[in-house]
């Protein structure tokens, strides 16, 4: 598969296309630096944080032999897989399409049971390869340079989409010629659009047996961003493998394109800024550099935790063996085997034909961490950020350098981790006011899938709190309209939010569903759900009425775990260890604390519900421990049927009690637009919390020092500072 | 009423009285300051934020008259009620108990109608004054020095209780001869005792008539932290103004005191630090000072922000004519006119005779600005916090200086306020890599009321947002038990958790009902919900199934706008300006934002229900505003039968549209104790939002300049660092 120079020439971009730009354009291509054996030490030249050039650890070597079994595939290994595959006889004739590319993680007993310094597992790799519309499944062992399984999958589904699936889609389109009077009509040539290819969901038998993608377009005049400017009702359906529109179609010449103005969000030092004071230079500020180190690239150990971090171009951001210390023992114990971001589900709310389909799973099909661009150091991630480099594989089966895809800082927002406030005479009048300032390390991404960008942040406590996040920022997908104010239209509900002159803010639903295999001290784990009961008293016995008990419940198979969250009916979700109990005899645990969400409300028969079946029940689901089942909607996702969701496996309704056991949380969004979200969303966020719950004898923190204010650093402002 | 000074050894103490040692303990005694017209520029001594003292806006001074019209009483204007409360006719034999005092704020449309450089209108006081088991509520015009009003009231309720009463009660009990032997069956004196005295709730007309406390109390043996160390099954109940112990229950002897090891949670140098690598010194840095002011003690300014602050002896924390300015236009546009949290209701789980009253509501009861101590910098706040203080009254109508009460900080927390990535062709293949970091601005108290410590945050984004956030930390109430082991526990449900040998962590919710009177773009505002309803789509028409739509209603009266929380029949709450409309036509509006939230499931006939039932209907109320209706569960709450609720009130079901309205959010916790928990809670938190919704034209931070490098300010670590 090869792209043309004229190719680059053509208006088109979308989701994957930007990053392919990127590559080729780009003077430091690592495309090239990689696969032409270049040097890669200037993939951080772009944004030093300068402050931090001499106190980080050193960045990760791309080139370097992997050290931990679950470190992710290197330059190196990606290249000799390649090789491999050149020379293997299947794809001899033919090299297929490297739709994803990544380590074949050994087995998890035999992970747990390596020490650092052991010889690492032989290294695999997992090909999911596209050859002639079916999809290969292919484990690699690098060692022996041999396939030890070759698959092709018979289910539904299709690989994840690369960046060269979606440019052939979009280079499809607009040579198409009706695509010309469409553009024409609205007074446009074919030079001035945009056009992106979102995925299709999947509708029914005419769509089978063929990868295909919708492509939408809009104008870019005037704009970068083109998003606010759509040819409503143009809407073209293109056989990507075919490179054949097989359907054309434009109901919307006579609504007008959305007008440019105030849609750029660049920054521009002569822009007029918003009318407010200015704010003062502030700053997280760490003169003896950050307290936590990064070792063999992966690594991470901060206070009393230790975990693997590492990128992954469908996950984005994988935490694995997450380990926490005692605070009595020091005691390294375990909290997490793994924790990703599984899938990624928006359903957008409008029935009219350029908008049904939009029903995407971001991850599977076209990769968090595909799609996450370079954070931007001081506005992304503080100044006192480090940032880790993704190796990812591209079509022709090269690696490149996804780079600063992930920032790592220590965080001091101004909190108190605990307190209290009291004067006691049994202290001789002393004042009592403790109070301990809360640190935390933030592990965080931003994808930019399209025009929605997702930024995941893990949080760990001191107190042994993981705090996980989304944060939703950038562009609506609008839609045109021939309405340009409220006051002209008839039934307000029936046309959705006018955000900006003749543009609707499609009402739209996010879903996140993370993949939490809890291995509370040890894989065995048993989930209980801990419901907070009315009791009515008996009359007489006490003057009150009324009281909540919590009622321990142990799931014995996954039915008893899955969670319908209810304000009225409250419960706690606790995943414990029955084997290991505190010296008062409880058993050791971690709860899962939702904080605000949102549940699907689409029919279950609903073709996107029943592709993204892992949002039926909201909020929690358990499942025991299997290899294969790491993604709620499926291996191969792109155009599937939902017949390999985490619904389908959960029906068998395993045994779940006290043994190794994945929750899955999902956390919600309903998001109605209004004009503030134009022409670029302020962030909005939502979280919950992996919380130790008789985990530790005790708060592990009580015996922590305070701040004074002499280990405080001193500061003088920049003489160059400007207020912003 | 008078403390004498044998009272101060007696080893008592809870509530209001560790205030009430710390100001006669103290040498800068501030009732000593204030009242004998001494020099107060001494209140800030205790702990300079260094760094600040030459940035930071000058502290206010207590005697400086008002200079708008809702500054609350200053010095000079409290001794001025009192001298004239001293002359009045009926209290000339007599002097009352000033149970509060406090602004009697002018009327709203007054107030509204005032601006910088206008006389201020009439100063008024409004005084709860108790004398023989009376309640009297005056108006007092500090002009004319003449009572204005003095009614007595006729409805259930005492006032707020004082140091005094709280004082008076301990002081009754532990000098009731039968203590002795229930301390010595347990080995102790009364010496060793610390005994506290918490609010009775109200459970029939046993109790009526008569001001009661309950007394407990706790082994201080080897610890300050007597809270872990209950003496179970001791319960006084005392008459406070007759000082007579008028029930004496022991039915605890058997039941072991927990042991005091682990207990103590104050820092000390040679403390052993938890288990973990130290954390470098980290700080939130702002060189060239805040960005903000402080005009006449009140006033502050930030970015697009204005409000009126103040410190309010029963609400705590009060934030009023909230306006911001349109990014556009620069002009200030009104968002609240007065917001706070109006009660906070605690009822525990446990129906035993020494636990059935735990049902507090402590803002009616105790003031949370009455038990606000202050704050600890650098670690309840950052180094760039300037703090305020709070100008109370004690129960012989003084003034007090509650110091350093309110602390008022920019944050930078190393998020982002906006981000979008992306690479445009039509940019000529230039990088499109915007985020802006987002810097808020948070006012902060912490009510250390007994054993819980509850911090408010109020914060507010350059986007328009407002944030309010609940964070819960100190001590748990613990129940003494013969177990130490839970293995020695049939029915683990019927006891409750075990956080300690022998101490139970008994389950208890929090509430806390804020006070939102909107006034968006002006008094008069609709509530509309936006509920999000599942749209079956006709077969055939589309693909489709199903979708959702937002489906506008605008709440006519009370009863409509009564709202319960559902994950699964979702909403939006909007407050709009139905007379104020964009240029696209919607109408003005702030939506509340929900977060993660708890509801009272208690019976609603149960009396603590019924004396909260602001908590029936969780989460949102709006009631067309009414001067008198301030205080959710009433304005006399301290033994109260529910009879001045806002559930109470809402019951004549009153038209809404249109008007001037006031919105009441409910924020709650369940709180199932777990060893973590013990011997002092990390901190735990909850929020909601106010978010502007089509009140800008568009996203007003859109033109937001980046932070570049060459802002930032120049550091260097402190000698003297310690690590943390």
């Amino acid at each position: 598969m090869e792209i043309s120079s004229s190719a680059l020439r053509l208006p088109f971009l979308f989701l994957l296309v930007p990053l392919l730009l990127f590559f080729l354009l780009s003077p430091w291509n690592p495309l090239h630096n990689l696969s032409g054996g270049g040097d890669s030490a200037g993939r951080r030249t772009q944004f030093p944080p300068k402050s931090l050039t001499s106190i980080s650890p050193p960045p990760a070597e791309p080139r370097s032999p992997p050290r931990n079994p679950l470190d992710p595939l290197t330059v190196g290994e990606i290249h000799r897989v390649r090789s491999i595959l050149s020379s293997y006889q299947p794809f001899l004739h033919h090299f297929p399409s490297i739709q994803s590319m990544s380590l074949d993680e050994p087995d998890k007993s035999r992970v747990l049971g390596w020490k650092s310094g052991d010889p690492i597992p032989p290294r695999k790799a997992f090909v999911i390869a596209l050859l002639d519309n079916q999809s290969h499944l292919l484990t690699i062992d690098l060692d022996s340079g041999r396939v030890e399984t070759h698959e092709i999958s018979s289910g539904s589904g299709y690989p994840m989409l690369t960046m060269e699936d979606v440019v052939a889609a979009v280079q499809t389109a607009v040579s198409y010629p009706e695509l010309e009077a469409s553009a024409a009509a609205r007074g446009l040539s074919v030079a001035n659009l945009s056009c992106i290819s979102p995925s299709p969901g999947w509708f029914g038998p005419d769509e089978e047996g063929k990868r295909i993608l919708k492509v939408l377009c809009f104008s870019k005049q005037g704009t970068p961003n083109f998003y606010m400017r759509p040819l409503e009702g143009l809407v073209m359906t293109v056989d990507v493998d075919r490179r054949e529109v097989l359907q054309f179609s434009d109901t919307g010449k006579g609504i007008p394109i959305p007008g440019r103005a105030n849609t750029d969000y660049r920054f521009r030092p002569g822009n007029k800024p918003p009318e407010m004071e200015r704010i003062n230079p502030i700053s997280m500020e760490q003169p003896r550099g950050p307290s936590f180190t990064v070792t063999d690239g992966h690594l991470v150990k901060w206070a009393n935790w230790e975990f693997h971090l590492k990128p992954d171009q469908r996950a984005g951001l994988v935490v694995s063996r997450v380990v926490v210390r005692d605070s009595e023992t020091g005691a390294a114990r375990s909290v997490m085997y793994k924790g990703f971001p599984s899938e990624l589900f928006v359903p957008y709310m409008d029935a009219d034909e350029g908008w049904y389909f939009k029903s995407y799973m971001d991850a599977g099909e076209f990769g968090l961490g595909a799609t996450a661009m370079p954070l931007v150091p001081l506005n992304d991630c503080p100044r006192n950020a480090y940032y880790m480099d993704g190796i990812f594989v591209s079509a022709d089966g090269q690696p490149f350098v996804q780079s600063n895809m992930i920032c790592l800082f220590e965080r001091y927002a101004g909190d108190a981790a605990w307190r209290h406030s009291e004067l006691t005479v049994s202290s001789g009048g002393q004042e009592l006011r403790e109070a301990r300032a809360k640190v935390t390390l933030v592990a965080r991404m931003a994808a930019s899938v399209g025009n929605y960008d997702y930024t995941f942040d893990w949080e760990f406590q001191t107190d042994g709190l993981i705090k996980i996040t989304v944060s939703l920022s950038g562009m609506l997908m609008v839609k045109g309209t021939v309405h340009d104010n409220m006051n002209q239209v008839q039934n307000q509900d029936e046309m959705g939010p006018l955000v900006s002159e003749n543009a609707i803010g499609v009402v739209h639903d996010h879903f996140i569903t993370f993949h939490l295999d809890m291995d509370v001290d040890g894989p065995n784990n048993t989930f209980v759900k801990v419901n907070l009961v009315k009791e009515e008293n008996v009359e007489g016995k006490t003057p009150r009425k009324s009281y909540l008990k919590p009622k321990r419940h142990v799931a014995k198979t996954e039915d008893d775990a899955r969670i319908k969250l209810s304000l009225y009916d409250p419960s706690e979700f606790h995943v414990v260890n029955p084997s290991r109990r505190s010296r008062l005899g409880n058993p050791s645990g971690y709860k899962v604390v939702p904080g605000g969400n949102a549940a699907s409300l689409l029919d279950h028969s609903d073709p996107p519900q029943l592709r993204s079946a892992f949002t039926n029940n909201q909020v929690i689901w358990v499942t025991p421990y299997n290899r294969s089942e790491l993604w709620a909607g499926g291996l191969l996702v792109y155009q599937s049927h939902g017949d390999d969701t985490l619904d389908v496996w959960s029906q068998r309704n395993r045994e779940i009690e006290d043994r190794d056991v994945v929750l899955w949380y999902t956390l919600g969004f309903h998001h109605v637009p209004c004009q503030e979200d134009f022409p670029v969303m302020p962030t909005v966020a939502a979280s919950f919390q992996l919380k130790p719950v008789n985990f530790f004898e005790r708060n592990p923190i009580l015996t922590a020092r305070p701040v004074f204010e002499e280990d405080l650093p001193v500061c003088r402002p920049s003489e160059s500072a400007s207020i912003i």
